[in-house]
């Protein structure tokens, strides 16, 4: 069975429970206690070198890390349901999409990068949340512009795929850090849909085991 | 024919350019000065909302955004030379080192993020200089302990492929922001090789029209 080292509020975990869920692989979950630094351990160093959060370990003890590599490797080893529509210049769209939270935001707001910018650079806490909001805004506002005209319940159809993943898993971030999100209606509906589906309900992270609510 | 807004600078576009050398698809390159703040002029946003570059026009005036969107096309499209191995675990492995600094060092140290750094929370140019090249390290070592144990001349075999392109072009900006490469001799040697190939050389920033060397 697929193990998945994972953090209950991470949303890069999150992408890859709820790809998890949708594609019904079994797996189990095995908690890294981010804020407690356990990602830091010797023993997972030696699963993940870069110390993040998600890293899949496969039956026989391969690990793959980087949680997009991960999706291209779910996609491509359990291809139903697809998380990637089969034309190529439609692939790129929903890859591009997927890329504006995977690369334009998740990044900038990671937990190490605003640890270091309150611990090395003077930020303060209501900096760091500044910081956080302006990003994912700017990340909603070009995701929006990138969606196609259309009336499906997400983001590029009717069925979820891997940019509604990453929005999705952002959008619970927002909730947290209070961003703004009314300029942002059609997000929300996305996020509404998905949240609906019981893939999205086992995957979300307050049904985590590490959840503390 | 295809046409690339890049900035010779951008390590985004030194990717994309790259390959497109490799595969030997024809492109012309339309510059965007991303340091007179070309990248937020309304002609340009209505081809990029991210206000990023590269962004890669094709023959019919669709445009493909995010640079790892346009390179999974690109592979998709025109598969040979692949940048990627067959084999779906290699796949991800693969993937995973080329995320590591496509998404780990690189969002967090672009033009944008470092600009705001400075211009909104204050930190001067050392202390920028010192962000980046934190991130810079850090990538290198986690991108050095993925690697396989093997003789080729590039990071997972005899040929470059998707994560030698991200390194490739990330270690021109570690060049250029002074960032210490002794710990790491194998990255160094993959450069080389590299640089060695017409591909590199037709794609590096200084070979760009719009290069201010």
């Amino acid at each position: 069975m697929l193990t998945l080292h994972a953090y209950w509020r991470s949303t890069t975990s999150y992408r890859v429970r709820a790809a998890l869920e949708l594609k019904g692989i079994a797996y189990r979950t095995r908690p890294v206690d981010l804020v407690a630094g356990a990602q830091h351990s010797p023993d997972y160093l030696d699963i993940n070198p870069s110390a993040g959060v998600p890293a899949l370990v496969l039956g026989d003890g391969t690990v793959l890390t980087q949680s997009l590599a991960i999706l291209d490797w779910l996609e491509e080893t359990h291809p139903a349901p697809p998380l990637l529509p089969e034309n190529p210049l439609m692939r790129a769209r929903v890859r591009a999409a997927a890329q504006v939270i995977a690369l334009d935001v998740h990044p900038v707001n990671n937990l190490r990068v605003v640890s270091r910018l309150r611990s090395e650079h003077g930020l303060d806490a209501d900096a760091a949340l500044a910081w956080m909001r302006h990003w994912m805004a700017e990340g909603f506002r070009v995701y929006d512009a990138l969606l196609p005209a259309h009336d499906g319940a997400f983001s590029f159809g009717d069925a979820p795929d891997l940019a509604d993943l990453c929005l999705v898993a952002q959008l619970y971030n927002a909730h947290r850090w209070g961003v703004d999100l009314a300029a942002f209606p059609r997000l929300v509906r996305i996020e509404a849909a998905a949240l609906r589906l019981p893939a999205f309900e086992a995957a979300r992270p307050e049904a985590q085991p590490d959840a503390i609510c």
